[in-house]
Formats: structure tokens, sequence, C-alpha cells
């Protein structure tokens, strides 16, 4: 698969967006939802930051108090043997685990798609106490003219999806946690199918240790069952370990004899190596319960420097793109670091589908 | 707590029960649904099989093949040190995880509440990919005179609640998976408050490893949303490690300052040598999302031998109850086992709750 990678890339650093308090650092920004709205291209950024630190041996992070209301700070000794920091993204104590960051999102907008302003605040911030520890990973989804948002909540209960909406990307109300932890990765498709909303998500169970890709139902898109299993890792392949839905489904159009149009999904998948690279599913238009189709190998891996190299390397993670003039048009998390661009044939991809033969 | 323990006690063993099939055993009864149907008293047993096995180095299970639509037999070496069977109800294996019994469930009825017949076959049984390890721990509600009927099915995908209903017992219908993996000890509130369904739920977190009771709403009784967190373990106390809701809540007539009435709930904790007691917890009546009381000590703990010893001792586990004559009668698993009837008084259960102080 031939991959265009902007040459603009990474298009936002962490040095590009201003930290929500004085003494913090932003270490990531990637992981972005997308839209189009008006004339421009709107991002929806995570942002992962710290509070600075000057002392070799502690590491700080801050979570959200709720009862206060703001953002505190939490030390950790290094040399405490009882904390583990082995995992650059959790501080694992005996008291429980905790993030080494904490995550907002932020808007970023830009008429060209390559250059953008990013606001200087927090766009939605952690709120309540299924956000203690940040939101993550957000999905942009335009359903009958309002821009719905779902997130990931991390707090003390657990990892869950939560949903907001939109009309102006001023204004946004919360619709509260809609998946129970731990699940993540929901992508909403963009319009009912026979009168029911739909949603891929990626629930963990705990005791078969599986992490794989299932489907539901909504009457109202708050809340969601019919959960079916969907998809999941494949042995011995670039997708072995664990998969999730990565960007906002949307329709193609097929020929015979794959009916006349499908629900083209962008997944990641996940190795032995914790290698994220994106693959390409398609679903059946009516019946989107049905896999159709997979790609055998991934559409796009982390082989760029800013995709090997960062706090969290060899990984490239979209949770949006734009198809237009027939092409894919993916916004990326680099690394766990940076926000990047690049663009995918549709039609390539659609070949790489092997639905043809 | 005072607690009445019918003489009759075991009421139902495994030896009252009659295997699936031919070559099987039927090795607990336990953990039952409950509910009143015309005259009588009707349960829905967990049974939970396993094949006759008459080789020493060897553990034999059965699974649910969807393909042909029956049972198989699957077969362990005890010899093998990869395969870890040091929790009886498990079989740790390289290639995944499996349970050492089947279950399904089965009517019993009854015109005193204590002599049951019990039907010769599953009512229902495995049937599909989310029930391949079997189906678990019934709880009955009758909403708008429908019994519904939700129950853990456990499979290779993870461990599910699913949802069936039925007006005679005599045909059931099923409503699909209404909890995605992992998630168990269900309870429908059997009204609407509000206009909306409610109900409690434990899913896990295995980010943060906790097991805690949450509620979701409902507009009809098969999709669930505005998930929220209601209660959790405490430290250093019966319930110190996780809880569960147990039995179907229930409304009961209070005084001031408390409001008119409240949700009853007897829901399960389990300490750090899993020992599995009863508490109870009320709930407010208009807005059940809010806990007004808990039982600091259990309402009812395993004391009886048939509780102590037996496949998982000291275990009283219930999955429902009828609050009758100012009685809580409650039908309950012990040990993993058996099933058993016990009495508390209503007023001591609610004084438990200290509620006036």
């Amino acid at each position: 698969m031939k991959v265009f990678r902007s040459p603009n890339n990474p298009i936002i650093k962490p040095e590009d967006v201003k930290p929500s308090m004085y003494d913090f650092e932003v270490i990531g920004v990637f992981n972005a939802g997308v839209t189009r709205f008006k004339d421009e291209v709107v991002l929806l950024l995570r942002v992962a930051e710290r509070p600075i630190n000057k002392h070799p041996d502690i590491v700080l992070t801050a979570i959200y108090d709720v009862s206060k209301g703001q953002l505190i700070i939490k030390e950790f000794s290094k040399g405490d043997p009882e904390n583990n920091f082995s995992d650059p993204r959790l501080i694992i104590t005996p008291k429980g685990t905790y993030l080494t960051s904490i995550s907002h999102l932020r808007l970023a907008r830009s008429k060209d798609g390559i250059n953008f302003e990013i606001e200087d605040a927090p766009t939605i911030r952690p709120a309540n106490d299924y956000e203690t520890f940040g939101l993550e990973d957000p999905r942009i989804s335009l359903i009958d003219g309002t821009y719905y948002i779902n997130y990931v909540g991390v707090g003390h209960f657990g990892v869950t999806t939560c949903l907001a909406s939109t009309k102006d990307f001023n204004t946004f109300e919360r619709h509260g946690v809609i998946f129970s932890p731990d699940n993540k990765d929901v992508v909403l498709f963009p319009e009912r199918v026979e009168g029911k909303y739909y949603a891929l998500h990626r629930p963990v169970s705990s005791l078969f240790g599986k992490q794989e890709i299932w489907i539901a139902e909504s009457p109202d898109l708050c809340c969601w069952g019919n959960h079916r299993y969907l998809m999941g890792p494949r042995p011995n392949c670039w997708d072995e370990i664990k998969i999730g839905a990565s960007a906002v489904p949307f329709k193609i159009v097929l020929g015979a004899p794959y009916g006349e149009q499908g629900w083209l999904e962008v997944y990641h998948g996940v190795d032995r190596n914790n290698r994220y690279c994106l693959g390409a599913l398609l679903l059946d238009s009516q019946e989107p319960w049905k896999v159709i189709a997979r790609t055998e190998k991934p559409i796009f891996e982390p082989e760029a420097d800013y995709e090997c190299n960062g706090f969290f390397g060899n990984v490239v993670f979209s949770c949006g793109l734009l198809c237009e003039d027939d092409k894919l048009k993916i916004y990326y998390g680099a690394a766990d670091t940076v926000i990047c661009y690049a663009e995918l044939s549709l039609e390539e991809t659609i070949k790489g589908l092997n639905l043809f033969g």
C-alpha cells in the first residue's frame, strides 16, 4: 500500500500546545477526532500533560480532584521498590494504578487541513468521577446535523466511554457514560441502519483476556444493547494481540457480488511487540454486524522516525479520517507524541480487502 | 441478625436433579432466580454438570459447540505442568481458560416454597457463542406482567449478561446480550422510575481491578446507558474485596426523615478469604442512583455445615427472594453446591441499616 505522508509531519507537536496550567508541560498531542465544520477541518486533540518535574528521584503526575474541582499533583518516589514504572504510561503502586500524564481534549481548526490554529485552553476537560485520570481518544460522528463526540474517560472506577455533543463547536453538552468499564475504541456510525444507531466497541474480558471488536445498537445513542462479537485478533499476524475500531466508519460504493454499498472501517491492531498498525475492514451496509472482508496486511505501518520513536514508539493510531477526493485523509497519533497526516488511495484500500478475488 | 434456616435445608441437592445428558453428573444446583407464578413459587435453578470421569489422571469438562449444536467433552491432563487447576471452578491452560463444569437453567415449582418439583430437562440451555461455557445466576423480575430473566452467559468472548422473557414459564423469548463483557450480577428493577427502567450491574475494570456495583438506565430493558458508579467494597470489612447485586430490589415503606419509600437491595460481598456473605442497602425511591444506607455487618453469613463445606465453601449467595408477611424469604446457593431457604425479619433488616440513628 502506497502511503503519502505530509512533508509537514508532524503537523502538531507538544510544543505547539499551551499547557492548561502554568507549571505543567505538554508531553503528547495525538489521537485526534476529526470532522469538517463549515469551511474548516476541525480536530479535537488529545493533549497529555504532566507537572514540570525538576527532581530526578520522584515522578509527578496530576489527577482531577472532584471535590476541589481542579487538578492536583501526585508525587511518587522512584526509590520505592513497591512502585512499578516499567510501562511509560502507568504508575503501578500498592495503593492503586495511576497514569503518568493526564489528558484533555482541545480544539484545533484549519483551512487547508495541514496548518492548524490550536485553542489556548482545554475544550473538554476532566469534570467528574469518571474522568479523574483524564479524557482520551475522541471520535467525532456527524449524525443528523449534530456532532457527537465520544471519548474515553479514565477514572478510579475504570476505563469508560462517555458521550458529548455540539452543533457549533462552541458549546458542548455531556450525555454521561455510554459504555461501562472497561470499554474503549468506540465509534458511532454516522447514520441509522433500519432505524437503529450502531457503534463498534472494544470491551475487555478480564477472565478470558480478550480485546476484540464488538458491535452494539441503540435507539438514542445513549443506551446500548444487543452486543455482538464482530471480529478478533489473528494469530501470528500484525493484529495478533488486540484490535479496536479507530476511525468513524463511512459508506463506500462497491460493485456486485458484494452489494451496492458497505461500511469501511479503519481499525488498529497490535502485535506481540506492542507495534500499532492500521488495517481496514468492510461491513455489510444493511447488516453491519456482518464482516464482509478484512485486509490481510496493514494498510499503514509505523516507518517514519516520528512514528518509531517517541513517548511510546512504533505506533500509528487514528481516531478519525476524512474520505474525500477518493482518498483516505488520515489524521493519526504517532508514537503517542505528535499528530501527523497521511493520505491513502481509497481504491488501493478496497483492493487490499481482496473483495474481487 | 436472627436467621431462620429451614430444617429441610438443603431444599434442593445435586442428586435431586436429572443430568441433561446420559453420561453426565450434576455437581451443583445453586444460585436460583425466584418469583411467584399463579399459586406456586417458581425457581429457575443454576444446574452445574460435567461428564462422569473415571480416570484419575485427567479432568473432563464440557463446552457447547455452536456449529454442532450440542455439548462436547474436553479433556485436560492433570500431569501437564502448564495446566493450572488451583481454583476448583477453573482450568487455566496456555491455550485458554475453561470452566470445570457447564451450567444451564432449570425450572422448579412448589406450592409450599420448600418442596419443589424439578423439571427433567434444561429450561434454558447454551445456544450461542456467548454461552459456550454455560448459563449462570439467573434473576427474575416481574415487570408489567412479563417475567424478565437475566442471566450470565459465559463464553470464549467473556462474561456477559443476557436477557430472556416469558409470560407463562413455558415459552421463552431471548433478547440478546444486554451488558457486554465482563459484566455480571445484574438485577432489573421491577418497575420504572419516572419512565425509565433501571438495573444494578457489576462491570470489571481490568486496569484498575475493581468489582463494584453500578447503576444504569434504559428505555426498553435491552439497551442500557447513563452508567453510574453506585457503591464499592469497604476496606477491612466483610465486603472488602468485591461486591455485587444479588436479589431483585423491591420497594419498602419507610418513615420520615428518609422519604416515604425506598428500594431495598440484598447484595453480596466477598472478603480476602473468599467468604461470601449477604448485606442490605437502601436506595432512594425516586433517585435510585443515591445510596441512603447500607448495613455495617452482614445480614446473613455462612455458618451451617452445608454453607461452609462443598464445591466452593463459605458461600451464601442469593439471586432472589420473596418479601412476604414482613419477612425476607431468601433462596440461596450454599457452597456453590446446594439450594437452601432462610427467613429474615424485614423489620430487623431495616434496623440493621441504621436509618434512625
